[in-house]
């Protein structure tokens, strides 16, 4: 049976909003697999706006809804359509967006709030124990999600690791190549780009955890 | 020998870019086949932006260089700065952005015109007989580049293809998982989301194209 997932864009970009690579690579794997994809993101602006060939900030303002429609080619709702009832699985990609627009993280760190309409959707998917897959810095947003032991990686940085612990997380180190399962939440992140060298290496953990959640979704609900 | 191929963005964006998936695809491919990878773009405005949720214009100018950085992770030069002489292959993606960033296609059709840069720079890698790529509707570029007789595909679509035809191309037909190769110009082309119903079929033809590229890389010239 087709298995039905949301993924959750955060812009177009990785400085800004979500970042391509990890976006394409995971719509690439979704669809090689045989899932039926919709794509959200939060209709609002992005915090700011920034070039990408000097790294600053631009004087301009970008709604995040429309700047994720050129990663969808258009095909991207508004995530107060999202319902968990609709869908198997959720995945959201990592870049700064993740950070700045699905959540303040970049701003607030451990003390950071989540985007309300993102946090009841993926709250809604927890208490249903279907599979999630956050990848990148998105897995700072599980212990938000989730509560306290929660289990999850961004890698290796140790500064990040410490915010996610903090916040209640239970952070395990991952290589760029891996992934990493909470087995009761049905959680599974991979680092990516936070640790990523190349786009290869970032497909690599992406890969497996796209096939580890379509995998979650065949599984009996506990 | 590591192979340096040159890929050229030309936004970012199917309707007023560069493709996005048929980029990071292209990027991923050469990533995983070993190759070195420098992208570039010109440093000009935009034709247009386009909303790619509603497929409306928007009120405002973008830079084609700055956008195109979105995709190369700020990894992106000026076109102006690329050698044929530094590569051994070159790649362009497709989306609107090759046909109204890289050249006038869009809006003149087989009266178009290519982007002086580009179409100096393409020259020399025909005239090195260095292997080209044109991916999508990039090859509608292919008889301004090479001249009267280049074999060439765009897909199915008769109307591109009978522009292609005036241009003084030779087309032909190609389904999305497969390429066209003029042996004696080392053109390779695919029709990508041409014909892509879905990113894994635009996948197939364009990881066919990419290991075709690097391929004619090895051979020596004729």
């Amino acid at each position: 049976m087709t298995k039905k997932v949301a993924v959750i864009l955060s812009g177009c970009g990785v400085y800004d909003g979500a970042e391509i690579h990890e976006s394409v690579i995971t719509l690439l794997r979704l669809d090689q697999r045989g899932a039926q994809v919709q794509c959200f993101a939060p209709n609002i602006a992005q915090l700011h706006v920034i070039d990408h060939l000097t790294g600053k900030e631009m004087p301009e303002s970008r709604n995040v809804l429309v700047e994720s429609a050129r990663i969808a080619r258009g095909e991207v709702k508004d995530i107060r359509e999202a319902k968990a009832e609709d869908f198997d699985a959720l995945i959201v990609p990592g870049g700064f967006g993740a950070a700045k627009n699905l959540s303040n993280f970049a701003v607030e760190g451990a003390e950071c709030s989540v985007n309300a309409d993102l946090l009841a959707l993926a709250e809604a998917f927890a208490e249903a124990c279907k599979p999630v897959g956050l990848i990148c810095i998105s897995p700072a947003l599980a212990a938000k999600i989730y509560g306290p032991g929660v289990v999850c990686t961004i890698g290796k940085d140790a500064g990040t690791a410490a915010a996610v612990v903090k916040m209640g997380g239970t952070h395990e180190e991952c290589d760029v190549h891996d992934i990493v399962e909470d087995v009761q939440r049905k959680l599974v992140t991979t680092p990516a780009y936070m640790e990523a060298k190349s786009i290869s290496e970032a497909a690599s953990g992406i890969y497996k955890l796209v096939d580890r959640v379509l995998e979650l979704t065949h599984e009996k609900d506990q």
